[in-house]
Protein backbone atom coordinates (compact mmCIF):
# COMPACT_ATOMS: atom_id res chain seq x y z
CA UNK A 1 0.00 0.00 0.00
CA UNK A 2 0.91 3.52 -0.81
CA UNK A 3 2.40 6.11 2.31
CA UNK A 4 -0.09 9.07 3.13
CA UNK A 5 0.77 12.01 1.83
CA UNK A 6 0.23 14.89 4.65
CA UNK A 7 1.25 18.51 4.26
CA UNK A 8 1.37 21.17 7.10
CA UNK A 9 0.31 24.94 6.14
CA UNK A 10 -0.33 28.10 7.46
CA UNK A 11 1.40 31.11 8.36
CA UNK A 12 4.77 32.37 10.31
CA UNK A 13 4.47 31.15 13.76
CA UNK A 14 1.40 29.05 13.45
CA UNK A 15 3.18 26.04 14.98
CA UNK A 16 4.10 23.81 11.58
CA UNK A 17 7.80 23.33 12.51
CA UNK A 18 6.61 22.29 16.10
CA UNK A 19 3.30 20.15 15.03
CA UNK A 20 5.69 18.18 13.10
CA UNK A 21 7.80 16.94 15.73
CA UNK A 22 4.34 15.79 17.07
CA UNK A 23 3.19 14.00 14.32
CA UNK A 24 7.04 12.42 14.05
CA UNK A 25 6.23 10.85 17.78
CA UNK A 26 2.85 10.00 16.76
CA UNK A 27 3.52 8.11 13.67
CA UNK A 28 6.47 6.20 15.73
CA UNK A 29 4.20 5.06 18.52
CA UNK A 30 1.83 3.99 15.87
CA UNK A 31 5.02 2.22 13.93
CA UNK A 32 4.38 3.69 10.69
CA UNK A 33 7.58 4.47 8.31
CA UNK A 34 7.63 7.98 7.76
CA UNK A 35 10.00 10.83 5.70
CA UNK A 36 9.26 14.49 7.35
CA UNK A 37 10.56 17.00 4.47
CA UNK A 38 9.94 20.50 3.70
CA UNK A 39 9.53 23.05 1.18
CA UNK A 40 10.95 24.89 -0.52
CA UNK A 41 13.35 22.38 -0.45
CA UNK A 42 13.70 18.81 0.24
CA UNK A 43 16.30 17.28 -1.74
CA UNK A 44 19.79 18.52 -1.58
CA UNK A 45 18.94 20.97 -5.13
CA UNK A 46 16.15 22.21 -3.96
CA UNK A 47 17.47 23.00 -0.58
CA UNK A 48 19.76 25.06 -2.84
CA UNK A 49 16.91 26.56 -4.69
CA UNK A 50 15.64 27.32 -0.89
CA UNK A 51 18.50 29.13 -0.55
CA UNK A 52 18.02 31.36 -3.61
CA UNK A 53 14.72 32.41 -2.71
CA UNK A 54 15.14 32.70 0.70
CA UNK A 55 18.25 34.73 0.97
CA UNK A 56 17.99 38.47 1.44
CA UNK A 57 19.53 40.27 -1.74
CA UNK A 58 19.86 43.70 -3.10
CA UNK A 59 18.64 42.53 -6.73
CA UNK A 60 14.71 42.85 -7.00
CA UNK A 61 13.36 39.54 -7.38
CA UNK A 62 11.02 39.53 -9.92
CA UNK A 63 7.73 37.65 -9.00
CA UNK A 64 7.42 35.28 -11.94
CA UNK A 65 11.18 34.29 -11.35
CA UNK A 66 10.18 33.61 -7.45
CA UNK A 67 7.37 31.57 -8.56
CA UNK A 68 9.30 29.54 -11.14
CA UNK A 69 12.44 28.74 -8.74
CA UNK A 70 9.47 27.57 -6.01
CA UNK A 71 7.84 25.13 -9.02
CA UNK A 72 11.18 24.07 -9.79
CA UNK A 73 11.90 23.16 -6.44
CA UNK A 74 8.76 21.41 -6.21
CA UNK A 75 9.23 19.46 -9.25
CA UNK A 76 12.86 17.98 -7.82
CA UNK A 77 11.24 17.50 -4.37
CA UNK A 78 8.31 15.40 -5.78
CA UNK A 79 10.38 12.96 -8.29
CA UNK A 80 13.03 12.34 -6.33
CA UNK A 81 11.87 12.19 -2.63
CA UNK A 82 8.26 12.14 -2.08
CA UNK A 83 7.14 9.81 -4.75
CA UNK A 84 9.94 7.55 -4.17
CA UNK A 85 9.44 7.17 -0.34
CA UNK A 86 4.91 7.22 -0.58
CA UNK A 87 5.98 4.06 -3.55
CA UNK A 88 7.70 2.30 -0.70
CA UNK A 89 5.16 2.43 1.44
CA UNK A 90 6.12 5.14 3.50
CA UNK A 91 4.25 8.23 5.03
CA UNK A 92 5.77 11.92 3.98
CA UNK A 93 4.96 14.55 6.12
CA UNK A 94 6.34 17.75 4.69
CA UNK A 95 6.18 21.44 6.23
CA UNK A 96 4.20 23.36 3.47
CA UNK A 97 3.72 22.23 0.19
CA UNK A 98 1.70 23.55 -2.33
CA UNK A 99 -0.70 25.56 -0.50
CA UNK A 100 1.45 28.26 0.72
CA UNK A 101 2.38 28.51 -3.30
CA UNK A 102 -0.89 29.69 -3.75
CA UNK A 103 -1.43 31.78 -0.99
CA UNK A 104 2.48 33.17 -1.01
CA UNK A 105 3.10 33.73 -4.55
CA UNK A 106 -0.80 34.17 -5.57
CA UNK A 107 -3.53 35.56 -3.11
CA UNK A 108 -0.42 37.85 -1.16
CA UNK A 109 1.94 39.01 -3.97
CA UNK A 110 -0.82 39.36 -6.42
CA UNK A 111 1.03 36.68 -8.65
CA UNK A 112 -1.54 35.45 -11.42
CA UNK A 113 -3.53 32.27 -10.71
CA UNK A 114 -3.28 31.17 -14.09
CA UNK A 115 -0.19 30.50 -13.88
CA UNK A 116 -0.21 28.67 -10.50
CA UNK A 117 -2.80 26.52 -11.42
CA UNK A 118 -0.76 25.81 -15.14
CA UNK A 119 2.23 25.13 -12.80
CA UNK A 120 0.84 22.78 -10.45
CA UNK A 121 -0.98 20.70 -13.07
CA UNK A 122 2.19 20.42 -14.60
CA UNK A 123 4.14 19.88 -11.49
CA UNK A 124 2.03 18.19 -8.81
CA UNK A 125 -0.84 16.76 -11.53
CA UNK A 126 -2.31 14.30 -9.25
CA UNK A 127 0.21 14.23 -6.73
CA UNK A 128 -1.80 16.20 -4.54
CA UNK A 129 -1.15 15.45 -0.11
CA UNK A 130 -3.74 13.36 0.76
CA UNK A 131 -4.16 15.69 3.74
CA UNK A 132 -3.33 19.12 4.52
CA UNK A 133 -3.45 20.57 7.91
CA UNK A 134 -4.09 24.09 7.90
CA UNK A 135 -2.75 25.71 11.14
CA UNK A 136 -4.93 28.74 11.76
CA UNK A 137 -3.71 31.65 13.97
CA UNK A 138 -3.88 35.53 14.21
CA UNK A 139 -1.77 37.52 12.52
CA UNK A 140 -0.91 39.12 15.61
CA UNK A 141 -0.39 35.95 17.77
CA UNK A 142 1.95 34.20 14.95
CA UNK A 143 3.70 37.66 15.32
CA UNK A 144 4.26 37.12 18.64
CA UNK A 145 5.57 33.72 18.38
CA UNK A 146 7.87 34.13 16.26
CA UNK A 147 9.54 37.44 17.54
CA UNK A 148 11.73 35.93 19.60
CA UNK A 149 13.59 34.31 16.77
CA UNK A 150 16.71 36.27 15.92
CA UNK A 151 16.84 34.79 12.47
CA UNK A 152 14.50 37.13 9.78
CA UNK A 153 14.61 36.17 6.19
CA UNK A 154 13.48 37.46 3.32
CA UNK A 155 9.76 36.69 3.17
CA UNK A 156 9.50 37.28 7.13
CA UNK A 157 10.47 41.06 6.67
CA UNK A 158 6.88 41.41 5.36
CA UNK A 159 4.02 44.00 6.47
CA UNK A 160 1.52 43.03 8.70
CA UNK A 161 -1.11 43.25 5.70
CA UNK A 162 0.99 41.07 3.98
CA UNK A 163 0.54 38.44 6.58
CA UNK A 164 -3.44 38.93 6.92
CA UNK A 165 -3.47 38.44 3.05
CA UNK A 166 -1.72 35.04 4.07
CA UNK A 167 -4.22 33.81 7.09
CA UNK A 168 -7.12 34.77 4.99
CA UNK A 169 -5.96 32.56 1.67
CA UNK A 170 -5.34 29.99 3.36
CA UNK A 171 -8.95 30.11 5.10
CA UNK A 172 -9.93 30.55 1.38
CA UNK A 173 -8.74 27.42 0.14
CA UNK A 174 -9.54 25.46 3.02
CA UNK A 175 -13.48 26.34 2.46
CA UNK A 176 -13.06 25.67 -1.39
CA UNK A 177 -11.04 22.10 -0.71
CA UNK A 178 -12.51 20.97 3.02
CA UNK A 179 -12.19 17.05 2.18
CA UNK A 180 -8.16 17.59 2.07
CA UNK A 181 -7.72 20.60 4.06
CA UNK A 182 -8.35 20.64 7.54
CA UNK A 183 -8.49 24.06 9.88
CA UNK A 184 -6.40 23.71 13.50
CA UNK A 185 -6.91 26.07 15.75
CA UNK A 186 -3.15 27.17 16.51
CA UNK A 187 -4.27 29.94 18.45
CA UNK A 188 -4.46 26.91 21.83
CA UNK A 189 -2.46 25.97 24.37
CA UNK A 190 0.62 23.44 22.48
CA UNK A 191 -1.54 20.44 24.30
CA UNK A 192 -4.59 21.37 22.77
CA UNK A 193 -3.17 21.89 19.54
CA UNK A 194 -1.42 18.83 19.71
CA UNK A 195 -5.03 17.10 20.64
CA UNK A 196 -6.59 18.52 17.66
CA UNK A 197 -4.39 17.52 15.25
CA UNK A 198 -4.39 13.62 17.02
CA UNK A 199 -7.42 13.40 16.46
CA UNK A 200 -7.37 14.37 12.47
CA UNK A 201 -4.97 11.73 12.50
CA UNK A 202 -6.98 8.77 14.17
CA UNK A 203 -9.89 10.15 11.28
CA UNK A 204 -7.41 10.09 8.85
CA UNK A 205 -6.01 6.92 9.34
CA UNK A 206 -9.45 5.56 10.51
CA UNK A 207 -10.28 6.60 6.63
CA UNK A 208 -7.73 5.34 5.35
CA UNK A 209 -7.05 1.95 6.79
CA UNK A 210 -9.71 1.16 3.85
CA UNK A 211 -7.90 1.94 1.04
CA UNK A 212 -5.99 -0.47 -0.35
CA UNK B 1 14.87 54.89 -29.75
CA UNK B 2 15.53 51.24 -27.80
CA UNK B 3 18.88 49.25 -28.24
CA UNK B 4 19.02 46.46 -30.18
CA UNK B 5 18.95 42.92 -28.88
CA UNK B 6 21.07 40.47 -30.48
CA UNK B 7 21.55 36.88 -29.38
CA UNK B 8 24.24 34.10 -30.44
CA UNK B 9 23.43 30.72 -30.37
CA UNK B 10 24.91 27.59 -31.44
CA UNK B 11 26.40 24.42 -30.24
CA UNK B 12 29.29 23.94 -28.03
CA UNK B 13 32.27 25.17 -29.74
CA UNK B 14 30.64 26.90 -32.38
CA UNK B 15 32.39 29.76 -31.26
CA UNK B 16 29.65 31.91 -29.73
CA UNK B 17 31.74 33.91 -27.25
CA UNK B 18 34.80 34.48 -30.01
CA UNK B 19 31.97 35.91 -31.94
CA UNK B 20 30.54 38.09 -28.82
CA UNK B 21 34.37 39.51 -28.41
CA UNK B 22 34.31 40.53 -32.12
CA UNK B 23 30.79 41.87 -32.31
CA UNK B 24 32.18 43.61 -29.36
CA UNK B 25 34.96 45.29 -31.24
CA UNK B 26 32.17 46.58 -34.26
CA UNK B 27 29.97 47.91 -31.37
CA UNK B 28 33.05 49.84 -30.32
CA UNK B 29 33.79 50.91 -33.50
CA UNK B 30 30.21 52.00 -34.57
CA UNK B 31 30.14 54.23 -30.95
CA UNK B 32 27.07 52.27 -29.86
CA UNK B 33 26.64 51.47 -26.22
CA UNK B 34 26.29 48.04 -25.63
CA UNK B 35 25.63 45.13 -22.92
CA UNK B 36 27.28 41.57 -22.87
CA UNK B 37 25.96 39.16 -21.16
CA UNK B 38 25.42 35.78 -21.54
CA UNK B 39 22.30 32.40 -20.75
CA UNK B 40 21.59 30.82 -18.16
CA UNK B 41 22.71 34.08 -16.21
CA UNK B 42 23.02 37.83 -16.36
CA UNK B 43 22.61 39.03 -13.00
CA UNK B 44 23.67 37.57 -9.78
CA UNK B 45 20.23 35.41 -9.08
CA UNK B 46 20.43 34.17 -13.07
CA UNK B 47 24.18 33.17 -12.68
CA UNK B 48 23.52 31.57 -8.95
CA UNK B 49 20.61 29.35 -11.16
CA UNK B 50 23.01 28.89 -13.79
CA UNK B 51 25.57 27.20 -11.35
CA UNK B 52 22.86 25.34 -10.06
CA UNK B 53 21.70 24.31 -13.56
CA UNK B 54 25.30 23.52 -14.53
CA UNK B 55 27.22 22.00 -11.47
CA UNK B 56 27.33 18.00 -12.03
CA UNK B 57 25.72 16.33 -9.21
CA UNK B 58 24.60 13.18 -7.81
CA UNK B 59 21.02 14.05 -8.23
CA UNK B 60 18.81 13.03 -10.83
CA UNK B 61 17.66 16.47 -11.91
CA UNK B 62 14.32 16.07 -13.52
CA UNK B 63 13.82 17.71 -16.55
CA UNK B 64 10.76 20.06 -15.16
CA UNK B 65 13.17 21.00 -12.70
CA UNK B 66 15.91 22.49 -15.04
CA UNK B 67 13.53 24.02 -17.98
CA UNK B 68 11.74 25.70 -14.88
CA UNK B 69 15.39 26.74 -13.79
CA UNK B 70 16.52 28.24 -17.07
CA UNK B 71 13.27 30.03 -17.20
CA UNK B 72 13.33 31.52 -13.79
CA UNK B 73 16.62 32.56 -14.84
CA UNK B 74 15.68 34.40 -17.94
CA UNK B 75 12.67 36.06 -16.00
CA UNK B 76 15.13 37.68 -13.93
CA UNK B 77 17.18 38.16 -17.19
CA UNK B 78 14.96 39.93 -18.85
CA UNK B 79 13.20 42.28 -16.28
CA UNK B 80 16.40 43.59 -14.14
CA UNK B 81 18.63 43.59 -16.71
CA UNK B 82 18.02 43.20 -20.83
CA UNK B 83 14.71 45.67 -20.55
CA UNK B 84 16.69 48.41 -18.44
CA UNK B 85 18.89 48.59 -20.95
CA UNK B 86 17.44 48.45 -24.05
CA UNK B 87 14.93 51.52 -22.55
CA UNK B 88 18.07 53.53 -22.22
CA UNK B 89 19.19 52.63 -26.05
CA UNK B 90 21.93 50.15 -24.74
CA UNK B 91 22.07 47.38 -27.40
CA UNK B 92 22.53 43.93 -25.64
CA UNK B 93 23.94 41.02 -27.28
CA UNK B 94 23.60 37.65 -25.29
CA UNK B 95 25.80 34.70 -25.26
CA UNK B 96 22.46 32.18 -25.73
CA UNK B 97 19.24 32.95 -25.29
CA UNK B 98 15.44 31.32 -25.55
CA UNK B 99 16.08 29.47 -28.77
CA UNK B 100 18.76 27.30 -26.81
CA UNK B 101 16.21 26.60 -24.68
CA UNK B 102 13.82 24.60 -27.63
CA UNK B 103 16.90 23.13 -28.69
CA UNK B 104 18.28 21.15 -25.72
CA UNK B 105 15.34 21.21 -23.04
CA UNK B 106 13.24 20.81 -25.74
CA UNK B 107 14.99 18.96 -28.94
CA UNK B 108 17.94 17.11 -27.64
CA UNK B 109 16.52 15.98 -23.64
CA UNK B 110 12.77 15.62 -25.52
CA UNK B 111 10.80 18.28 -23.46
CA UNK B 112 7.63 19.05 -23.73
CA UNK B 113 7.30 21.75 -26.13
CA UNK B 114 3.70 22.26 -25.31
CA UNK B 115 5.04 23.51 -21.99
CA UNK B 116 7.89 25.14 -23.50
CA UNK B 117 5.94 27.58 -25.48
CA UNK B 118 3.69 28.18 -22.37
CA UNK B 119 7.17 29.80 -20.69
CA UNK B 120 8.62 31.32 -23.14
CA UNK B 121 4.96 33.25 -23.59
CA UNK B 122 5.07 34.21 -20.11
CA UNK B 123 9.02 35.04 -19.75
CA UNK B 124 9.97 36.31 -23.07
CA UNK B 125 6.45 37.11 -24.78
CA UNK B 126 7.55 39.94 -27.42
CA UNK B 127 11.01 40.32 -25.78
CA UNK B 128 12.76 38.39 -28.16
CA UNK B 129 15.64 38.96 -29.51
CA UNK B 130 15.58 41.44 -32.70
CA UNK B 131 18.46 39.40 -34.45
CA UNK B 132 19.85 35.99 -33.63
CA UNK B 133 23.14 34.96 -35.26
CA UNK B 134 23.14 30.94 -35.49
CA UNK B 135 26.64 29.57 -35.56
CA UNK B 136 26.28 26.69 -37.51
CA UNK B 137 29.12 23.89 -37.10
CA UNK B 138 29.66 20.39 -37.46
CA UNK B 139 29.10 17.87 -34.55
CA UNK B 140 32.74 16.71 -35.24
CA UNK B 141 34.59 20.32 -35.40
CA UNK B 142 32.54 21.99 -32.44
CA UNK B 143 33.83 18.84 -30.38
CA UNK B 144 37.41 18.94 -31.68
CA UNK B 145 37.44 22.89 -30.91
CA UNK B 146 36.12 22.62 -27.45
CA UNK B 147 38.50 19.27 -26.27
CA UNK B 148 41.30 21.61 -25.48
CA UNK B 149 39.20 23.07 -23.14
CA UNK B 150 39.87 21.53 -19.77
CA UNK B 151 36.60 22.34 -17.53
CA UNK B 152 33.53 20.41 -18.38
CA UNK B 153 29.99 20.65 -17.12
CA UNK B 154 26.70 18.70 -16.67
CA UNK B 155 25.61 19.66 -20.46
CA UNK B 156 29.69 18.84 -21.93
CA UNK B 157 29.40 15.28 -21.13
CA UNK B 158 26.75 14.34 -23.64
CA UNK B 159 26.80 11.55 -26.14
CA UNK B 160 27.28 12.49 -29.87
CA UNK B 161 23.97 12.54 -31.20
CA UNK B 162 22.79 14.77 -28.17
CA UNK B 163 24.91 17.20 -29.91
CA UNK B 164 23.28 16.10 -33.57
CA UNK B 165 19.92 16.58 -32.22
CA UNK B 166 21.25 20.51 -31.04
CA UNK B 167 22.83 21.37 -34.33
CA UNK B 168 19.51 19.96 -36.12
CA UNK B 169 17.42 21.90 -33.82
CA UNK B 170 18.79 25.08 -34.57
CA UNK B 171 19.17 24.80 -37.74
CA UNK B 172 15.45 23.93 -37.89
CA UNK B 173 14.66 26.95 -35.93
CA UNK B 174 16.36 29.20 -37.97
CA UNK B 175 14.06 28.11 -41.39
CA UNK B 176 10.93 28.73 -39.29
CA UNK B 177 12.16 31.87 -38.57
CA UNK B 178 14.50 33.03 -41.16
CA UNK B 179 13.89 36.72 -40.56
CA UNK B 180 15.03 36.97 -37.03
CA UNK B 181 17.39 34.14 -36.84
CA UNK B 182 20.65 34.49 -39.58
CA UNK B 183 22.94 30.87 -40.12
CA UNK B 184 26.75 32.23 -39.76
CA UNK B 185 29.21 28.64 -40.92
CA UNK B 186 31.06 28.42 -38.46
CA UNK B 187 33.52 25.81 -40.21
CA UNK B 188 35.22 28.17 -41.84
CA UNK B 189 38.47 30.01 -40.38
CA UNK B 190 38.46 33.57 -37.89
CA UNK B 191 38.47 35.81 -40.16
CA UNK B 192 36.03 33.99 -42.60
CA UNK B 193 33.20 34.06 -39.60
CA UNK B 194 33.85 37.09 -38.74
CA UNK B 195 32.90 38.58 -42.26
CA UNK B 196 29.99 37.26 -42.46
CA UNK B 197 28.72 38.56 -38.84
CA UNK B 198 30.26 41.72 -40.17
CA UNK B 199 28.05 41.39 -42.97
CA UNK B 200 25.23 40.69 -40.75
CA UNK B 201 25.40 43.34 -38.80
CA UNK B 202 25.56 46.03 -41.33
CA UNK B 203 22.58 44.52 -42.92
CA UNK B 204 21.02 44.62 -39.71
CA UNK B 205 22.26 47.96 -38.99
CA UNK B 206 21.08 49.47 -41.95
CA UNK B 207 17.30 47.42 -41.47
CA UNK B 208 17.37 49.23 -38.12
CA UNK B 209 18.36 52.85 -39.20
CA UNK B 210 14.91 52.90 -40.18
CA UNK B 211 13.64 51.86 -37.30
CA UNK B 212 12.12 55.09 -34.19
N1 LIG C 1 0.42 26.07 20.57
C1 LIG C 1 1.46 26.87 20.87
N2 LIG C 1 1.41 27.71 21.90
C2 LIG C 1 2.43 28.54 22.20
N3 LIG C 1 3.58 28.58 21.52
C3 LIG C 1 3.71 27.76 20.44
C4 LIG C 1 2.67 26.86 20.06
N4 LIG C 1 3.09 26.18 18.98
C5 LIG C 1 4.32 26.63 18.68
N5 LIG C 1 4.71 27.58 19.57
C6 LIG C 1 5.97 28.33 19.56
O1 LIG C 1 5.82 29.36 18.58
C7 LIG C 1 7.02 29.52 17.84
C8 LIG C 1 6.74 29.27 16.37
O2 LIG C 1 6.44 27.88 16.19
P1 LIG C 1 6.97 27.09 14.92
O3 LIG C 1 8.41 27.38 14.69
O4 LIG C 1 6.55 25.67 15.07
O5 LIG C 1 6.09 27.81 13.81
P2 LIG C 1 6.17 27.62 12.22
O6 LIG C 1 4.78 27.60 11.74
O7 LIG C 1 7.02 26.45 11.89
O8 LIG C 1 6.88 28.97 11.78
P3 LIG C 1 7.64 29.25 10.37
O9 LIG C 1 6.60 29.39 9.30
O10 LIG C 1 8.32 30.55 10.58
O11 LIG C 1 8.58 28.09 10.15
C9 LIG C 1 8.03 28.58 18.45
O12 LIG C 1 8.80 29.29 19.40
C10 LIG C 1 7.17 27.52 19.14
O13 LIG C 1 7.81 26.93 20.25
N1 LIG D 1 36.41 30.13 -36.66
C1 LIG D 1 37.18 29.46 -35.80
N2 LIG D 1 38.18 28.66 -36.27
C2 LIG D 1 38.93 27.95 -35.42
N3 LIG D 1 38.82 27.96 -34.08
C3 LIG D 1 37.83 28.73 -33.55
C4 LIG D 1 36.97 29.52 -34.37
N4 LIG D 1 36.10 30.17 -33.56
C5 LIG D 1 36.41 29.82 -32.29
N5 LIG D 1 37.46 28.96 -32.29
C6 LIG D 1 38.05 28.32 -31.09
O1 LIG D 1 37.18 27.23 -30.75
C7 LIG D 1 37.05 27.12 -29.34
C8 LIG D 1 35.58 27.28 -28.99
O2 LIG D 1 35.15 28.61 -29.28
P1 LIG D 1 34.17 29.37 -28.29
O3 LIG D 1 34.60 29.21 -26.88
O4 LIG D 1 34.00 30.77 -28.81
O5 LIG D 1 32.85 28.53 -28.56
P2 LIG D 1 31.45 28.64 -27.82
O6 LIG D 1 30.42 28.51 -28.87
O7 LIG D 1 31.42 29.85 -26.96
O8 LIG D 1 31.46 27.33 -26.91
P3 LIG D 1 30.53 27.04 -25.59
O9 LIG D 1 29.14 26.77 -26.06
O10 LIG D 1 31.13 25.81 -25.00
O11 LIG D 1 30.65 28.27 -24.72
C9 LIG D 1 37.93 28.19 -28.75
O12 LIG D 1 39.17 27.61 -28.40
C10 LIG D 1 38.09 29.20 -29.87
O13 LIG D 1 39.31 29.92 -29.79
MG1 LIG E 1 8.75 26.28 10.74
MG1 LIG F 1 31.08 30.12 -24.92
Amino acid sequence: MKGKFISLEGGEGSGKTTAIHFIQKWLESHNIPYLMTREPGGTPLSEEIRQLILTPREETVNDVTELLLVFAARAQHLSEKIQPALEKGIWVISDRFLDSSYVYQGKARGGDFAMLDQLATWVVGDNKPDATLLLDISVELGQERVVQRQHQDRLDKESLSFHQKVRDGFLERANADPERIKIVDASLSLEAVQKQIEEQLLQLNNAWSGDV
